[in-house]
């Protein structure tokens, strides 16, 4: 339910997510010597060393940010190993009060996104017993498939409390090959977004956002200006904020006049601020994120 | 590489694929039972049963069928055993010859596209040694993101010999929601189809073939017959065949004059044979992998 981000969001007078995409040259050497040692230095050790990492950094961040967001392909690169880290973070996450987007991008024809959906979202059928695989609050799909790659993810949104979060504009330099191309005099962009409110369907929160939002890149304001507007009940993910150019000033543009409707992502510039500023691994995230907070709430 | 895909088409004289998209209750009563009573009621033994039901087939296929397409959402919905499970599934079918194409339909931004090519296509750095985490021969890709979604997994095909699909039709009966949206007279998987003439570059196997195919569904044949001429040198993995509603007929006009061009794949047609017309779960399946080879041959 994006009641309970937005409730999260409220609580820590925060609207952004820490991203989770945790290359291995991120983990500071101590911490990797720690779990290669202890775990040989092939997959296993790689997938403790994230574990340790990501814990940390949700150690320091729980208090004061309201989500993560960890990336799925950092954990696929390390296979069987590198999924039960992103199992175990994001139960971790979860048991220090964090809500989790798994960024995942996951669409397909209908009965295969059923399973993608149960997947994060929902509870496996283990021949009768019913257990979730992955137990995410939420996660990002891919509209290329149309209504029936995506209806149900939200379908399951609706059953189970959960939330999406669809792309619409992505934050990449060439989102715009295909994004962008103008159909009738308007962007493919702008066709998704009204099929996100579709997707949406009637149902709004507490706060009057919909369980499906959408991804809007914080390097195109323009843009999100626009889907702003045409999208008023659909919560944004936004991604592109810092090491992508994105300025709070452009993230504005995905705010509502309420001071929501907008969650603001960043991962390599809190990952990796004790690398460039100094300091502890925690130390220097935690004063990342209160700076990021500070530079975004400042302009709403 | 594409021609390593051809020369196993060629073998054996079929260009099908079969898809392992293998739902629990797909499985044999004593297969699920066995897993069950050896691993438990939790996803150890789902996953375990599944695994069983792979092997069984690709046992049953591996010297008539070049190649098998797991469907990663199946293996997803079992968390980090049924990820195992795909990985033991990629092994088994490549140690009996199977070319094994992972049907994950990622697609990210430039550094997160590169992450899933290494997971599936590559090989990770774990701290200085370098270990393939999936090991596949080929996947699908989602060109939602445009060439910096793509480029990463191009590049790896040619760098390590892999080939992938992009997603351009695909089967499903709301695809045409965004892929059929007119852009000054052409419909957007006309233009995904010039992206994939770009994103296969200018090298060529044996056989004139592009590491770089693409996805088009059976269903719609008329835009295939569009499709192959746009893309004479990508191969085409096909689905919607069989249960989906595409006919050998239809699947024809993915094909190039060479009688190359296109891999057609099955799934549900072929595992759950042993279902629909009885004996057991191998020879069922094995009379239909023959049927649908000599229905789709007939027509070459």
């Amino acid at each position: 339910m994006i009641d309970v981000l937005i409730e999260k969001i409220k609580k820590t007078g925060n609207p952004t997510v820490a991203g989770l995409d945790p290359k291995l040259e991120y983990v500071p050497e101590e911490m990797k010597k720690a779990a290669f040692s202890e775990y040989g230095n092939g997959f296993e050790g790689a997938a403790n060393a994230i574990l340790r990492f990501n814990k940390a950094l949700i150690d320091c961040l729980c208090d004061i940010v309201p989500a993560v967001k960890p990336q799925s392909a950092y954990y696929e690169m390390y296979g069987v190993c590198g999924i039960r880290t992103l199992c175990e973070t994001i139960e971790y996450a979860r048991s220090k009060g964090m809500y989790v987007i798994v960024d995942a991008k996951r669409g397909d024809i209908g009965a295969t996104s059923e399973a993608y959906a149960t997947a994060y979202l929902g509870e496996t059928n283990l021949d009768g017993a019913f257990a979730p695989a992955f137990g995410a609050d939420s996660m990002t799909v891919n509209p290329y498939l149309g209504t029936d790659g995506v209806k149900p993810f939200a379908d399951l949104c609706e059953k189970n409390g959960k939330s999406i979060f669809v792309l619409v504009k992505t934050s990449n330099k060439s989102s715009g090959e295909l994004q962008d191309l103008m159909v009738d005099g308007k962007p493919i962009y702008e066709y998704i977004a009204d099929l996100v409110n579709q997707w949406g369907g009637g149902s709004r929160g507490k706060y009057g956002y919909a369980n499906v939002g959408a991804v809007v890149g914080a390097t195109y304001p323009q843009q999100a200006e626009t889907l702003r507007k045409i999208m008023p009940s659909a919560y944004f993910l936004v991604p592109g904020y810092g090491a992508q150019g994105g300025t709070a000033k452009d993230v504005k543009k995905s705010f509502n006049g309420d001071g929501l409707g907008a969650i603001v992502n960043a991962s390599r510039s809190i990952m990796c601020a004790y690398m460039k500023n100094g300091g502890t691994l925690q130390d220097a995230a935690r004063a990342e994120a209160v700076r990021m907070r500070d530079d975004i709430t400042s302009v709403l």
